[in-house]
């Protein structure tokens, strides 16, 4: 039994889907999150800036006193994940590995799509990952750039029809190339799950990688003892640089109201995780 | 005469329409091009860090030897411009006023619309330009968040009909209030113009911002006889972070093939510009 928190941090504030998630699952856990508003996007940076900003948000939040710490990041995940797991003193997870192995336990022909962000797709972790598994899965990879700003602007609220199509001419490919099983690869996605579902049709199974990534998170802190008991749960937002309407975002993500609990970090100030 | 490059910087590549308008009128200018991808987008940071941001792209700027300085990011512009203007050596011009100045004068029943990121129009920055040039302009905006995606990953390549449609969506508020004059208020915007143009009709005046700002910058070095003469023109690129696909992005913009002539900028080790 541990009632320190547990730390989550992303390039900004999609990870807070992520954080519904673990909240669902466990509700009795405090959380911190750090979202790195002032620094994101992480994907289009180079290897060594995503390391040294990687570094940087696990060390503000252990700074925390937290009891473990989840990326909620693809691009840090995939990047500085193995570095992070040998670094921090408490347990850590990315998303990466939950959900490539909840995407080859679901799928029954092999065939794996996976959507993601134009930099996720480029770098390739997520087929990395599967192919890791198991060298007999096979990976349609097709990154949707709109989905962010499609998400982030609201646009599918008020045009749910032309947002509809345009999640056609991304899915095409993988309906073309018959998957049973599609991962949402970005922070993102799940809030377009519907949309995404009612396309690819009812028989494919869609991972959603925040969910994996909560479950496997509470896998790890019952294998260390470190699940909180009798604590009343919640969560404490930490923001690198203003966000003008932080309340509407956070909303979007994680389906409540949010107000008031957002404080800003100086992210500079703390250097490499230990 | 002065055959010292032009500098002209943006928060990332998007500035590079701006670029195509100077070499386009000024066929002789040297331009050096700092995009700031590594620290991208500013819109979202807030004042003090945007005012660092733009004096540190400055002090890049004139370690060149640059004879002027054209800021093409809407948000330094608005956010920095007057301050570097008093504390630069060289002329320096952002791009609100030779925009906000072009549509005044475009204009013939006064109804102005704008159309940029979300950010640019919650600043209200061209609002105000314009209010300042008269009060008695009425001024129409709209933020527009997928059209840079849909410029960066090419989708409106791809598929012109969706792209129309979203578009549609946007101007329509413009439309019924019957704007004569729409400023494209965003660098990547002129990439959609003919789009655009077609949604809001042949009879709108589109007011593209590099264009207007390219014609203040030749104004400007004549004034101050700074204008090239029998130089062979061209330009160099510089970024702040690794762009797997510079060429690809930079030939959106361009529309011409670029390759090699980029470089890395460690933009940390400048301090603000004087």
């Amino acid at each position: 039994m541990d009632n320190r928190p547990i730390g989550v941090f992303d390039s900004g504030l999609g990870g807070l889907t992520a954080v519904r998630e673990i909240l669902r699952i466990l509700p009795d856990e405090q959380i911190i999150y750090f979202g790195d508003t002032g620094r994101v996007p992480y994907g289009s940076r180079s290897r060594n800036i995503i390391i040294q900003y990687s570094r940087q948000d696990a060390a503000f939040l252990m700074s925390k006193h937290v009891k473990a710490i989840v990326s909620a990041c693809g691009t840090a995940s995939s990047v500085a994940g193995a570095l992070l797991a040998k670094e921090l003193s408490v347990p850590f997870t990315g998303v990466l590995e939950p959900t490539a192995q909840a995407a080859a336990k679901a799928t029954r022909n092999g065939r794996i799509g996976v959507i993601a962000t134009d930099a996720t797709i480029r770098s390739g972790s997520f087929q990395q990952a599967l192919q890791t598994i198991s060298k007999k899965l096979q990976v349609f990879a097709k990154s949707c750039p709109l989905f962010v700003p499609i998400v982030e602007s609201g646009f599918m609220l008020d045009h749910p029809d032309i947002t509809k199509e345009i999640a056609e001419t991304y899915l095409a490919p993988l309906r073309e190339a018959q998957v049973d099983t599609v991962i949402l690869g970005c922070t993102h996605y799940p809030i377009l799950k519907r949309i995404i579902g009612e396309v690819v049709g009812e028989s494919v199974r869609l991972i959603d990688s925040g969910r994996e990534t909560a479950a496997y998170c509470r896998t790890l802190l019952k294998k260390n003892h470190l699940l909180a008991e009798n604590s009343s749960g919640g969560c404490s937002f930490y923001v690198s640089d203003r966000i003008d309407d932080f309340s509407r975002i956070a909303g979007i993500f994680l389906r409540e109201d949010v107000h008031g609990s957002v404080q800003l970090v100086d992210i500079d100030k703390y250097e490499g995780a230990n």
